[in-house]
């Protein structure tokens, strides 16, 4: 059994948008498809679930719409136990959806149809985020996609951040850049530097890298490490490479590849890499061992579909990870 | 066989809004629907759409978003044989959506939460209508939906009613009250009146007139017919009790009972009703045989799902009339 | 519980086509239909499966293609426990399909498509009627479809009775009448005329009396009679109206009513009655208690889709009948 | 807008067990099913359920498996806000399962089939039951299924009864009998009595009644009276015709006639009627107020499948009551 | 963007047979089906419509049953924007159709069970092929499958054929050998070689050419453009090896390598790549472009289920290269 | 066409427990799934099926519930051809059922959670096992899994064992081993060495063989020989590396390696192979083509879903090996 250290329960919160999917049966053109299944998403969410289901006490701060989707999000995370006292629910705005579209035109990748102009987190604002649900609390996770949202979502998060500074709660950050909310470099370094800059936990990837900084990988973990002034940790995801981590205080460097399954859909790996990492952190583990706890939540994410449902437990985090090590299925039955 | 009179195939165009309705497989609140099925829908592509299918050869006027959405809305009108050179397809704005909850809270109604502020529909423009759409066209159909959508869709009504006036093409209206565009009586007379004016053929219905004019359904008429200055046909569609309706040139009245079918979904009858009574008035049909077409095909339309897929051809439509009549099942073996 | 009269096992044999039918998911025009369930479909072989699950030891004469639509057909009696010795496998001809669209263009009604134009069973002939398969039998049974299939059906027919009158074996004849297959009554009388002179238990409705005689249910019943110059027990199906069932030899007349039931699906509702009714006489019951469990028989399969599944054992024969005289759920429980 | 009285948020706890439903998508004998709708019900958690989207704050003891279906079971309850601290997980016993079968042999009726001898629920006893779940608690909830579970489950009970009688938390019992638990009457009234006396609400309905007492209604009254001792309020479910309340203190009479719905599910509809009154009740409403919110509740339950899923917030349960008061749709829109 | 040479509006007639497909859900013995998904398939028609959503004007010739499926198919076509005038209804003789079998008995290899025996496609003749749809036509486009179909449907492709011949329209033709209809060497080469003569634009694959020459490549292809007396372009394709183009006038060859993608369904993979190169034939381009187009096409279609469902548009068909070309996923973003 | 040597119709009985199967439709942790999938499964049972599809008539002896699914499991061997008399229906005990958790926690693997505690299968005893049953049968099959179910289970299976020993009829037995059943190796020893002593053809897999014996594999094989005192042939299943049979009476060694599918569902290939090998064996095979049908059996099976779905027939069977030896697909047209 994976050992937690200590019995005080750690907390933490996270704040970002939650949408509503809809997802196609089928594959192709969405103009074929005629049945959708419905499902909840939020990379921050995902992120507090993971953290949640890994035995941290969680919170999240979002506004979703005063209407049977909102509703739908407040449930999904008062089910998986994370707090929901943050959750505003907005009368004038409508709860954010959006339409995937599967393997078209490009096979086995995925585009995106989106109803979210003024859906009620974009509208989330400073006033929204109550010092009260801050109380007791040992990390605050925010993305890149919230500040990239909308300018009143920018200052509801550098609020967060405010506070977590003066109450010296840890600042976990993954950049997270989304191409059709950033533009490009300089517009996502202008958004996002002053997070950067105030992580302790930094997150980010070589996709993220290379859009903000260009192609020499040495060089960008430079560029990044001079704006993240903050930062103890500097987690690098790499894909089917592993993940890297930067002690930035004692200068070491720790890695571990990733586990090799087959990839059934890539949405959602590296939250459940970012929330377990983040759990073993909170739970007292050592670097080495939370890398291999983010990488294998992120092996059984990739493994099946939907964001939230693959996120394990302990319990089953540990059986992947023995199953994988010894190559024994007798562990299973 | 239904005869038909003359050859000359006879002409008419619509328009107005068609959305993608997203219809759950499930009913009750939509917080418990996770399958949900697509449709296209939309009050007067319905009624172009069953004219279509009694041999009127039809156009139809509209804008939908340069998406997966609008191209399925392009399809649909295109398979059924409706021009679609009046699609106007509009970079800017989205396709509108709507999702619909069924049987709750109120058994057996419909519930409906739109996502169409700002759709491409709403921002069709009089620069959209073009004269030649309207060459060799016996009749235009507009409902009060249309000038209710926004300034932009009114004006774009009104220059389509100043072309057929001009080019002497007979116009067909609907009142079609929505209360959530058009909150009260006052505010639905403002915009409604000049199109009211305008129709030599009138369609409305028992809730619609009691909404503008009061409880007294003989008053109503009244006062109806007072501002249907240019009316020559007022017809009334009363749900079970049937249809109504007034020659007001020769003051002559015709009414039709329902056909007594079991409700499985009401939405899309009166569309059919009105498809159907103006095929039977193009091809030369008696308003006393119209009448009946519109019933028999409204009765057929609550008998099953869908707002497109009930309307009957002349073939089927005969089938179901002499069915009821003789009430001999060898007909459908 | 329904007692049972002695322990020999009794022994029937049916004869006719058995199809595959596809269904669709939904209601309405098969032009918008895109999912089908397959189902299998006969109606003497529903009558002998009813028969079978009521203790009767039951084969079935017919034929299928050397297809995987075949071995469907030849699973289905096998699972239901019925001898296929006699089923032939044609390899020169495929088994018959057909397609049915429920609900349009009349209300709950079935319109029905087939593709069974030289089907494999449309060839079985009289060379394919093995006396063997008769050794033993109580019973044999066949209805008017079989006859009216083709010439060489009406010929493998002929010679089953002809094997049954030598081997005194107890004909039952079902007149079901096909319009399709069977145009006209002088038609009708031409092909059924000679399997309603030769049954010893006759079953037929009221809308094949009409059909064959005319609208006067008194003079039909006598003009029926005058041909049945074998038969002991004439039965009429009155739908909602009940059973009759008239004893030829003392001149009695018995009665029973429908059960109340919603109805679901009617198709198979008289295979079920006459299944139930034979299977009673073959135990030895009386005929007012084998009224009541065709009555009961068919009360069950009217409420359910298919033909094959709503078909009941002795047991919840038993508890259907006591739960509508006691009106107590508690037998449910 | 229902007011509601004062702003102290009232406290309830519930106790029973809850089970894992496997449910055939298709009607009839289970040997013809071969897709299941896996669901959760449990007929004291419905009640409690209900209360908490009424507004209470409520919590639910139960025990399920430390499995996947546990898992369900409690993120349910805590999905819809009920505190969950007191479900216990049993690692020794699984999750109690059910299947059901639809429509046959009976249509429209249900027959179940239990895999739950040894279920986790069954094995809670009163060790369980931890005083500290019963703080600042307004009112507890049990039916007379738990105690006939098991004779563990029973002490639980009455360990539960006793802190409430300790605490002066009002008791709100339902008679709620299972036949197959509880098989005559005498054996019912020997688990049962107990409850019956402690309860201040108490809850039956006409078939506990005459399967306790006999057929006369009045005499039955009387009989239950007797035996609650401590009874403020005893009200009885009647079905289609109702539901009325006797106040027992000042002996006045209280009746509400049902809504007149299309009855599509009747499971879980005495639930939904005892979770509305009992959240009126400590939302502090009349008996005439509560009566016809427990009619409302059951109505909109009975109108769509599942248990949980139709029970109604105060804002859908004023909409179903004002749109069947006014028969006005625009309500809707 | 591709450019596309020229505003003139190209324009090709296509002629085939067009069946519905019944295509079971799951894998396996069509004995264990359930659930058939309806498909609208056909070689000739796959190409026409891939031209058409590549802008060129397409009419396509065929016959249907006057029935719901014969509709369908017609509707299938207007709604991609083919003209349909060209299709005949034919009241004697139903629409072909037939069932797949998907990886049973061999592994993702499919097995077709045919009931077009008689169909209306197979009735198509010489009469019905109408001058007046060949005007403007600037390339007419047949395969092997329809004059192997019947002698009715030979002499119709013929006429076809003499028609374009005196119009001076470009032919194509694709040698698609179907086994089942056209067993050996032999008679391929009797009924297919006056259209290889005829073709200005021939298209074969390696698997038809070893079917009617034999096991050496090279000697293939000489064989095969012996007989193509009229062949500009003789163009071969190889499967995963990619397609190969001769330019008999130049006797240039040009070659591009299949795209690495999946291989999901490889039904109409062929007829995608004909359609992609032939619509860059009548736009302009250069071979070297529309092999890649046909190559690229093949790929997407090969990456999902369907025929028709994957064929790409010049946006979409531009995007798959593109990211194919630079790895670059944000193209989609 | 693989020829059957002798028109005799050799028989088999084989023994065991078969469960309904509760299979979702999705992958991932059980929590998330609401719909599940009926099958039926048990290993000794797939070997008699595919058996009897390969032309053996067989007998299968069990005991099932007197229930729903009982009839199911009748009904599906019944289906099947295979001879029921020796099916128990126990009026006291349930049919056993299991659910299905796939991929998670680790991805493409099964977990299984069991409901069949106190089965009616683990009731199955001796006097079940009626010498009538065995009379004129060729061989017999019994796998590890019967023993090791019960006490009373292992008594019947001697029972079986000891009326072939003296009808001598040829045993059958693979080790089979579960490890949830057999905990460890010297358990697992203790219940099966008597069945491997007895046996005269013994399946057994590398799995199977470390896991009683340790790593070396052959010493693993020297060890089994040693123990199976009666065994003529040894065979061994190697999973990807395809199956070894050691002729003990010759000493001669026959390897057949696998064939190359991708592996859709693991399950039920080794049951697959032995059925085909066993077949062949009495058909009168040489070894080589029995190793040849039973990889191609496996092979066939790992590509389906399902236990029994993938079972060849001679003819399937002969298509795949054909197929897979020339590479010519045109044996499937």
């Amino acid at each position: 059994m994976i050992s937690v250290v200590g019995d005080y329960m750690k907390k933490a919160v996270g704040m970002g948008e939650i949408m509503i999917q809809m997802n196609p049966t089928g594959k192709g053109a969405l103009k074929y498809q005629t049945v959708f299944e419905r499902h909840v998403a939020g990379s921050e969410a995902n992120i507090i679930i993971q953290m949640q289901r890994l035995g941290i006490q969680t919170s999240f701060i979002t506004s979703v719409g005063d209407d049977q989707f909102g509703e739908i999000i407040s449930s999904t995370l008062r089910a998986e136990g994370t707090n929901t006292s943050g959750v505003k629910v907005d009368p004038d705005h409508p709860t954010g959806i959006y339409f995937v579209q599967r393997s078209y035109p490009v096979p086995n990748k995925t585009k995106v149809f989106y109803y979210r102009k003024g859906s009620a987190a974009s509208f989330l604002s400073s006033e929204d985020i109550n010092e009260s649900l801050f109380e007791n609390t040992d990390l605050f996770l925010v993305s890149g996609i919230t500040p990239a949202l909308s300018e009143k979502c920018m200052n509801a998060a550098l609020k967060a951040i405010e506070i977590c500074e003066r109450k010296r709660i840890k600042i976990a950050f993954d950049t997270n850049i989304r191409v059709n909310l950033l533009q490009n470099a300089q517009k996502a370094l202008e958004v996002l530097s002053v997070f950067i800059q105030k992580a302790q936990i930094l997150f980010t990837g070589t996709g993220d890298l290379s859009f903000l900084f260009g192609s020499d990988f040495t060089d960008n973990i430079k560029s990044m490490s001079k704006i993240a002034k903050n930062a103890e940790l500097l987690v690098i995801k790499k894909g089917e490479e592993g993940a890297l981590c930067l002690d930035l205080s004692s200068g070491k460097k720790f890695e571990h590849p990733s586990y090799p399954v087959e990839v059934i859909d890539e949405l959602g790996a590296g939250d459940a890499f970012d929330g377990a990492f983040l759990a073993g952190i909170l739970k007292g583990h050592s670097i080495e061992q939370n890398l291999k706890y983010g990488c294998a939540a992120g092996a059984m994410t990739v493994s099946l579909k939907g964001d939230i449902e693959p996120l394990p437990s302990w319990k089953d985090l540990e059986l992947f990870i023995e199953t994988f090590e010894t190559n024994d299925e007798k562990l299973l039955r």
